[in-house]
Order: structure tokens, then sequence, then C-alpha cells
């Protein structure tokens, strides 16, 4: 408590409740005392070290009466600091029902405040890869002590305290807990693609508000590629004005973002993607590449031709000046270079790039590459920037100052390693991968079998999420991004042997409100794209519908669709989430019923994901599992028939018949089983092969969805099929 | 079709649905063909002439196979008509199911378009008041061709079109008709403080999106007031640098927006408040007023007694500067200078002040307040800006040419009228009376039995709808503006004999699904409140809560929770809509059974606005009818029980619990009054006083709501009672 500054360092925050209307629920049966000390927490990521104790402090009473949040300061605190306070403390509220107070006139210093925050020292003008992001957070009855060495830690340490904070029997409180915290890794990134579509700053700045819930530090913003370039260049205008359909950052507005970030402990690391993916800088500026003018951005996604010339002088004229204009608008010690699927016969088919390349020596594409990287580096070192890129920077040539981004996977990143390259991971993180939270929860960069050495270990600095934006939009964004997203910071950051999937779900589900909540739109994003779907019609049965349905992965619905940048993105697909909870609601309930039950693989071609086949909670007892099982299935029975209309009324449903009708046979196939179950009768020769196969068509692709409930179904069906 | 321009004027838009998936709806029963000439449309506002042929142009056919939209210009066309086709035809592409293919190569005009554009000649470089907003549509079998005379009428012909797209049997169409349509007044306003909790540009956005589907024409901007001042200025920085609590739009946002609306055929008015709301200006600038310096800007709200100075010559250097600065960026003929509300006390209180007055001859402060609009008249002029101010600027010494805005209501503005001023209505329009849409949609700035002269009528511009933000903020912001701004904007665009409220209830209801699709938030934003107040608890209970009630007035909010700057608007008043589908669905469910029923009037201090008590559609067969009620009861019974769960677990709520029994009483009153209709009994003696006697006590205050189904609930009971 030493060193309390009074003055504008002690602002008083109030939390007073219970005013409002003329009939309060006070006529309502007393609340009960809060006795949250066995109730399990909902951290996430889960901190290094947790000790709990007996009580809690409470913030609000039950009931609503009137309460005090105040805090103060120990050694020093600066702007970005009490920044950080005030919106915890205003989130703080909204768990707690009370009114904030906020006052702008000076208070005294209380001398117990009900948290005290010390801080050793600001963070870094810049933040950096080595800060310190550790912070011990305190809980006592009488209130809570947030220590950290800096900004930081700070920041992180308030996440957490909002997290602790849980209401029991309408109080609000604070569980008395010690907590010790520092991550795991030291880069937890999560990377935008804003090129294929555009996403505005709201958007990416509600992204930035999920990433600091989740402790992730590293916003990697993919600003340019083939469709277009995003971020205003007033050195080269016609970036965005030829090549960006009007869709682009403003200088102000990136630096709105980047200071946003900073805010909330976040660097942000731009990348302009080069010598590949660059049609939107050749259109724009057709002296930088090789071969004819581009007239138009490509619409086709995948490998266009159209590469830099890594020959002229004049195209590491322009990227200087580029960097140079950049680095003054992102301050962040690392630049993103992209480097990634280069096609290098656009260099091949070229005469004086290949007179360039026999002249040198080179017989390859990829050592041309390896030569513009060079050239790169330089002009990124002039600029006091380290260079960042895909696994096809890695090259014996480049100084071990670069660090590699793995999109090829594990075993491309250790490679880097045992050749002396810092790296971080990204194959796993693929959210277009449409993988369940529980498999990208596993994937580890540094897996507890490695064979890596303990030094090359020390190498990889950690993993970065991609959101890849061809099959994205923003009213889809955010149910593509969050609640897994989380999951994934939580293996950034969390002890290498925090692999509990089932408790990982429950904490999941919590956060998933929470950062709701916060702003961001994962839950209710998509039932307005539902209703939107359906307009006049009642979205009730297609709720239904999508609650067991995820979109199929990037690569299948490539093939599918053929989607391109003219697609809209407002099918049945797009209403639907990945990994939603009727996946582990379902696994818990026949767990109930069919725990003892062994699936026999499925068929290989159907390449099923099980791993988020688990209950998200405690499994319910087996008669209130049944129960809610057989309202489960009559909801799909219901649903069908509706479901068959809204599909035939609506031209955007034109593809989604065959899942409406597949839904109904699914309640078929669980109504019976659980009529063998609860009769204690065996089904009838065929029963089960006929079970099966409904089950097994309904695995097959359609409408760009899958069906999240099969593996529970075809437990349970194995489960009646065992009656004797 | 003569002097169809081809290149970049025939650029083509292609729908082709249909190719999504291994399996599509094909399966299912066919389509039936189209037979729309009987539906009803659901056009908002009404066009002023209509005329049904029959059949229809399809969009998009039956089982969504691939079909063309192409379009084209007659005469002329510039760069704002087309990106408003380009818009409309997205939006098309959404309600019809087609990708909608862009292609930013040139084709070949096509000879035979769906949608010939002709329009004579663009609107004026500054839209304007008397600018030609009329459009004809006509829609053949073979496509649709818009007629109008500039920009605007075509922008607004493109949103009848929008309208007009129905689907039907999975076939998109738009169906045979000629429409001649012409606004019934040139002032056809929406107001919105942004002063008293800030907005964001993509919320003003999307509100100038709604305003263009309502085709509202004038955007009036409150950006000053005594909480902030919002807008930036380069001149005098402090009043946002030390004004605004750091939430103001720079100068480069203003003129966003000012795009933004042009681009929609809206004209943005700015308002600066002054002489009196300006505590921001005297906070930032002390200079400007005679009292004591301003330290905090006012937390409660009302009328402070901080008033600029107006008889310093240095306060219209001021004002001078400050129009001088704003013109630059507000182009529209018109300039708000507020005027409203000012507390002369505070100019009567000072000695220098009053000696001038003295000198000047004034006895009274709204004499000073004359001869300050007098000064500032004249600054406008300079400035080539007429004037616009609330009520209190109306004075013979005022000339002819400025424009009174009433808040006062319909006797202040013909008194403005029969002196020969112009003049617009807002009184009855004032969203935060939370008033039914149906009483708003019949106020009428010149109704039918108007004493005024034909002369003088037609001083009489129209009207604007004013959100004030006291009890406002960017989650509730939509679900208060909308849908109930589109039944005014009716009353302000369609002839003074549409009338008919129940009709009016079904288009808003489709057109308020429109409006969710185009992006508001009024019905998706509410529904997120709820969740975000329950969090880790089952939203459901409280959805059935809240569809059955609507906020209080600002008056009775004021008074009850002494509502303030620093009031956190997260309660349940806060989850609720004003006037929701609930009442109008009630109410034709109960005329089903009751239609002959006469309710007797209920006690007056219960205010109740029974406006909005009609049906929205057909009244419901008497069975059907039954059905639902019963459905509809049981909803909130089994709701209640869950509810005060709700409630004791959550702080926010803490004051819902009553009116959470209430709901489970009126549902003991619906259910016993379906027994005695559906036996043919009569209840018992006293049945029905206790009955009413529950149905009044859920007609008191509470909670900061109030029930919508009271009334038809009453008529219920009589019905029940009267069975013999």
């Amino acid at each position: 408590m030493k060193g309390i500054i009074s003055g504008r360092a002690a602002i008083k925050w109030i939390f007073s409740a219970g005013t409002l209307g003329l009939m309060s629920a006070a006529s309502l049966a007393p609340a009960q005392a809060p006795s949250s000390s066995q109730s399990p927490l909902g951290l996430m990521p889960l901190p290094s070290s947790i000790t709990r104790g007996e009580g809690a402090f409470t913030v609000t009473p039950a009931g609503g009466g009137p309460s005090t949040f105040t805090y103060n300061y120990g050694q020093t605190h600066d702007a970005r600091l009490e920044a950080a306070v005030r919106r915890a403390l205003i989130r703080l509220g909204r768990t707690c029902g009370g009114e904030v107070l906020r006052s702008t006139i000076d208070h005294p210093a209380p001398t117990n405040p009900s948290l005290l925050i010390n801080v050793t020292a600001p963070g870094e003008p810049v933040q950096t890869l080595d800060e310190d992001e550790s912070y011990e957070l305190r809980v006592t009855a009488q209130g809570g002590t947030l220590t950290a060495a800096n900004d930081l830690g700070a920041i992180h340490g308030l996440e957490t305290l909002l997290q602790l904070a849980t209401t029991e029997q309408g109080a609000c409180v604070l569980p008395v807990v010690t907590i010790r915290d520092v991550p795991r890794f030291r880069w937890r990134g999560f990377m935008l693609d804003v090129s294929r579509h555009f996403e505005p700053v709201a958007a990416v700045e509600r992204t930035l508000d999920g990433m600091a819930a989740a402790k992730l530090n590293v916003f990697h913003w993919h600003l340019s590629d083939d469709q277009s370039f995003r971020a205003e260049s007033k050195k080269f205008p016609r970036l965005t004005e030829g090549a960006s359909e009007g869709e682009f950052y403003t200088q102000d507005q990136l630096r709105e973002v980047v200071a946003y970030a900073r805010a909330r402990g976040i660097r942000v690391v731009p990348e302009f993607d080069m010598p590949g993916h660059g049609s939107s800088w050749i259109m724009a500026y057709p002296e930088l590449a090789p071969a004819a003018p581009i007239k138009t951005l490509p619409v086709v996604y995948g490998m266009p031709t159209a590469v830099l010339d890594p020959t002229r002088k004049s195209t590491y004229k322009f990227i200087n000046t580029l960097v140079d204009e950049m680095s003054r608008i992102f301050p962040d010690a690392y630049f993103h270079i992209g480097g990634d699927e280069v096609r290098g016969e656009a260099w091949l088919a070229d005469p004086q790039i290949s007179a360039f390349m026999k002249n040198k020596g080179y017989t390859k594409a990829a050592q041309l590459q390896a030569y513009f990287n060079q050239q790169l580096e330089e002009i990124l070192k002039k600029h006091d920037k380290k260079m960042i890129g895909w696994d096809e920077i890695l090259d014996p040539a480049l100084p071990k100052t670069i660090l590699i981004q793995s999109w090829r996977g594990e075993e491309s990143l250790s490679d880097g390693a045992r050749q002396g390259y810092q790296g971080i991971l990204s194959a796993p993180y693929y959210l277009d991968g449409q993988k369940s939270s529980a498999q990208m929860y596993l994937a580890d960069p540094v897996p507890a079998d490695t064979t890596l050495t303990a030094e090359q270990q020390k190498l990889i600095l950690g993993g970065e999420v991609c959101m890849w934006a061809e099959q994205l939009n923003t009213e889809t964004m955010d149910s593509r991004v969050w609640p897994r997203t989380m999951a994934v910071a939580e293996r950034f950051w969390s002890p290498q042997g925090d692999r509990d999937v089932s408790d990982m779900y429950r904490r999941l589900r919590i956060n998933s409100l929470k950062l709701e909540d916060k702003g961001l739109r994962h839950i209710s994003g998509p039932e307005t794209v539902r209703r939107n779907l359906l307009l006049t019609r009642d979205p009730e049965a297609l709720d239904v519908l999508a609650s067991v349905l995820e979109p199929v992965d990037f690569h299948a619905r490539s093939g599918l669709q053929h989607t391109n940048g003219w697609t809209a993105l407002d099918r049945l697909v797009d209403a639907v989430v990945a990994d939603p909870p009727s996946r582990q609601e379902v696994a818990g309930e026949v767990d109930a019923i069919a725990g003892n039950i062994t699936v026999p693989p499925a068929d290989p071609k159907l390449q099923l994901d099980l791993s988020g086949d688990v209950p998200d909670g405690r499994v319910p007892p087996r008669e209130v599992a049944i129960r809610r099982l057989r309202q489960r299935f009559l909801s799909w029975q219901s649903a069908e028939t509706r479901l068959l209309e809204d599909v035939q009324q609506t031209p955007r449903l034109s593809d989604a018949g065959v899942r409406a009708e597949q839904l109904g046979e699914l309640a078929g196939v669980g109504l019976s089983s659980l009529a063998f179950l609860e009769g204690h009768t065996a089904p009838p020769p065929g029963w089960q092969e006929q079970q099966m196969s409904t089950l097994d068509a309904a695995a097959q692709p359609a409408a760009l969805v899958r069906f999240t409930v099969l593996y529970a179904m075809r437990k349970l069906v194995l489960a009646a099929a065992s009656q004797r």
C-alpha cells in the first residue's frame, strides 16, 4: 500500500444498484449467502498457478443493495493502465449489475481500495516480444491486489479478474484465490486476411477486444493479396485507388487500430505479401512485374502468376519507399513480407529474368526468391525491422534473425528450428479448416514428444491462429473466429500439460457468452443471418437445423461451390457455426446412456473429426439424458416439415432440402433407439443396419455443411442394439 | 429505349443460382407457377398511385435455376446513380437468392435489359428542398422501366423496386404494376441526438440506410448540447478536446457521412444548439458565457443555466468563425441553430447583460434571444445559409426565410404558419415518448381538419422524427428508431387519406424484417442485450417476457430512475422494444373470439395508448385464435418459474421480479378465460372482478416497463364473462 498517489490517480468507482423501479425483487425469497469456494472457475486461458481459498470478496450483495468498488494504484501508473482499468470496471459493472458512476472530479484516495494495482513500471514505448507479461492476482475477502512488472501484465490480470467475477444467488463475488500467471509462449498471434473480403475498422477492433480477453498479443494484419491492397499509401496512391474496390484503411485508421491494439497489450504486425500474391500491386503499378499488365483484380482464388520482378532495381526502390512509409505507421519490430506460394514459372518465362538467373547461376525460382528476400532483408534492416514470412522464406542465405511462420506444418517448423531459425506454428490453426476447438486445442507448437533439443525448442516462439477470407465476410467473421480462437489461445498461454478437452469445452462455453457480451457477434450474428435468409418466415425451424450443422472445410467448399470473389456468402453454410455446442451436449447425453459402448471406426472416407465429441460439463443422470434427447429428437422431427416449406419458399435455401429431410430421419433413428433402450427390448433383425445406413447417408456431403451429432448417434444405435 | 449508352454504362449483372452442393431441392415437390397478381404488396411508404396488372416478371425461376438480371440506362446517368443501382441489385440478389456476378469488364449493352433506368438529368450538386423527387416504375412480364426527372426520384424508385420483389413458391418475382409516386411533403426528416450518448459513424450510416428505405430525405444531426460537442473544429479544438469525452466525429468523418447521405438522396442539416444547452461550448471557451466557468460537463439532464452571452461582440465573432468552418463541411442550404429552452435567468442575473437589455429597452429574456437570433441570421446569410431552429426562435423580428421546427406541438406550428413562417412538425414524433407506431402514424403535420388556409398550409414543409439520446445508447438505438420511424415516414410521404392502421402494421412487419436484412439491428440488438443480461443462463424465458413489454415513456423513466449521464442503460427496460408485434398479434387473436365486445374506458390515470391494439394482418379463424392464445398463455406460465430464478441470479434484473410474477398471473387470467369460452359456461360470481383487478395491477408502473396486451386481455375477460 506504500506510495499511494492521491489526486487524479484515486478516481473512485461506485457501483450503486437496486435503485430502479418502484418495486424490486426484494419481495422474492431472500438470497442465500454466497458459497463460491467450491464452484469451478471459468478461467480461460488457464493460469500457470492457482490456489483457491475459502469465501469471497463481495462486489454487490444479494438483493442488489448499494455497494462501492474502489481502486487505487501502488507505486506508479500511466494513461494506458488507467484506461484499461476504466474499461475493466465498466465491464465489471455489467456483470455485477451496478451503475458505474464515473466522475471526472478527483476523489480522495481510498485507504482500503477494493482493488490495489501495483505496477513497477510502464511498458516499453513499443511493445516487444520479450516484454514481461506475468502478473499476480490475489483476492481475499477484503479485496484484490493485482501485481505486475508493467502494464502488460496488469492488462492480462484485469482480464483474469473479469473472468473471476461471478453472480451467485444474486450476489456478485470474486472468489478468494491467488493466481500467479505467466505465458508459455511469447508470440501468441491472430492473423486476419482483409484482402479477399474487407473488414471495417469496427470489426477489426472488436476482434482485438476478443484477442485481449484471450490474452493473445500479436495481431497479424494480412493487408495485401491478389484480390486487393487495403492500406492507404500516400506515396503510391494507385495501390488503393485502383486495387481496393474502394474498401481500404486510411492511414488515420491504420494508426487508430495500432493504438487500439497497444492499449490492449497487442502488437500489430502488418503483412504486405511479396513477391507472389501480388496482382493488386501489379495492377496498380505494372512496372513492378515482368509480364503483361493486369486489367482487373483476379476473381478466382488460387495462385495467380502475378509476381514482382526481383531483377529490377526499381522494384526495390518501390519496396523501400513503401516500407519506409508503412514503418511510420506500424512501429512493431517485425514486418511480415509474406513470401508464400510464388509462381516461379512467371519468372522463368521472362527472357530478361532468365538471363539474370543464368548470370547469377540460379537454376530454380526458389534461389531467385532467396535473392529477393536478401535484398528485402537489407531494406527492412535499414528501417530497424526484422523479417517475418511464411515457410518459403527459409533459406540458408538469410540471417538467423528472420522468423518463419509455418503454414506447412509442424515438420516444416521443426526443420527450421534444426537449422537455427526461429519459428511460429500456424498450420493446425487455420480457422477455415473448420476443425473442432478440441482438435486445434490439442495441436501444440512444441508437443510433449517433440524431437527438438531444448535449445531448438526455444526457437519456437509460439503460434498464430489464421483467418483467411476467401469464404468470409463481415456477417460471418465472428462466428468463424470465436469461440474457437480462445481454445487455441489457451494452448499458446497455458502449461503444456493442460489438455483436459472436456473441461476446456466447459470453460469455452462460459467465455463464449462473455465474448458476446463484450460485443463480439459470433452467436447473434448467425441468428441474424438465419432470420435474414427467411425474412418474413419464422426462423425457429432453421435455428434447430443449424444447431446440428457446421460448415465443410475450405477445400470441400471450394471444390463444391467454386467459391470466387463474386460468390455471395449468404447460404445455409454461412448461417451455421463451426463446432457448435450441440456436439458436446449430445455427446454428454449419449454418454450418460451408452458410456460403455465402443463405436467401431467409421468409413475413413468420411474423415470424421471426433475430437470434439466429449461432454462439455458433467454427464447428466441417465433419466435426465433420456428426457433431453427425446425433446431434442422431437424438435428435429417437428422442424422437418416447416423446413421443407422454408426451403421451397426461399431461393437462397435451394440446396438445403436434403439436410431438412435428413434431420427428420435422424430424429426417427434417435426416437426408435430411445424406445428400445427405455423398453429394455432388443430391436428386430436388420434394425441396426438400417439405422447405420441412415446415419451414413447423412454423413455424405450436401449443402456445404455436415452434421455434428453422427458419432454420438452411432453410439446410441449400438446401445439400443445391444439390448437383450 | 432510345439512346442506350454502351460501354461502361452497360455493365451486366448476372444472378446465377442453383449451382451449390451435390444435391439440391430439386428432389422436392415441383414449385408451382407464381401467381403474384393477387397477393397484397408490402410497399411502405404507400405510393401516391398504383395500378396492378396480371402476372409478374420472373427474376429467378422456381427451383433456383440460373437467371440473368441486366440493366441499362436511357439518356444519361452519373456515378451517384450507378452506385445506387449497384447497391440495389446486390440487395435484389439477397432477396432472390442469386449470386451477384459483378464484373468491372465492360459488357455489350443488353438490348432488352431486365431494368431500364430513364433519368433526364442528374440531381442538383447540393440537394435542395425543392428538388423533384417523383418517379414512375412500370413492371411488365418482360421487365421494368424506372423513369425519373433526376437521380433523387430514381433512388426512391429503386427502393420501391426492392420492396416489390417477393419470393413465391421458390421463384423470385416482380409483380406487374405501374406506380406513379411523388411525396406529399418536401421535408421528411430524422433527427439524431449524438450529444447525450455518442453514436459511431457505422451506427449513423446504417441509420441513413434505414432512412433511404423509408424515403426520408433530411438527416438532422444534433451535434452539440450541454453534455458534449461532437464535431471537430480545427478553429476551436477545445470544443472536442475538452468537451466530448474523447468521442467525436473528425472532419473527415463528418464529410464521409455527408457523402454517404447524398448518395442516398438525403440532405444533412447540422445543429449547433445555441444560446442555451451550451455547457459544452462554455466549458471549452469560458469567455462565451456571462457566468462562472464550468469545470465539468453536466451529468444530470435538463436545462442548465449555461447560456452564451449575446451582448459580447466576441461571441458573434466566435460563432461566425464556427459557421464558416462548418459550412465548408455541411453544404446544405439550412443550418440549425437550436434556440430551445434558454434559461433567461442566467442573463438577468448578470449586471452587464442586464444593463445591455435596459439600454435596448428589453424587459424579457425572449427579446434578448430574438436580438441574438437576428445577429445569427445575419451571420448565416453571409454564408448563404437559411436558419432553422426550434419553436423559441419564432419572433416577428426575424425574417420570413427562417424555418421553425416545432417540438411544442401542432398549435405552435399553426401559430407560426398564421404569422407567415414556414414550419415542420416534430412534437408527435418524439421516439422516446415510446408511443405506438399507430399513434405516431396518425399524427399529421397538416391534418384533414386543419384550420389553416390553403396558403398557410403550404408553409408546413413536413416533419421530423426525433431521437433524443438521454436514455439511448448504441446497443438500444436501432430498436428505439425502427420500425416505428418507417410508419412516420409514410405519413410524410403518402397521401393524407392513407390512414388504415391495420394495413400499416401488416406492411410495417414486412419492412421491419427487410430493414434488419439491410443491416439495422432493431430485432437482433435487443435479443443480444437479453442474452448478455443473463450470460450463462438460457434467455428463452426472458425473451417471452420481453415480447409483451415495452419501455415507459421518457418522463416516467426519468422520474423513476433519475436517469443521468452515468446511468448504465443495461436493464430490462433496455432489453425491450417499443410497440412490439405482440400487441397487434394478441389484438387480432382476441378480435377473432371477442370482436363484438366493447371494452369500457380504463382508468384515465393509466394513460393507455390503445391506438396500436389492432390486428396486423387478417384476423385468424376463431379456432386458430384459441389455439394460438392457449400456446401463448402456456408459454407465459412456463416462463414465470424460470424467470424468477433468472431474476434472483442476475443482479441487473433485480427490479424485474414483479413483472415475472405478473406474467404468470396474466397467463392464469388468459387460460381461465379460454376455459369458459371453450366450455360455453358462465364464470362464477366475482370472477370478472378478480381478473380485472389482476389486469389493473399489471398496469401499474414497475421495472420501467409496461405490458402491451392488457387492453386485449380485458376484452377477452369480458367475452368470457358474457357467456351465459
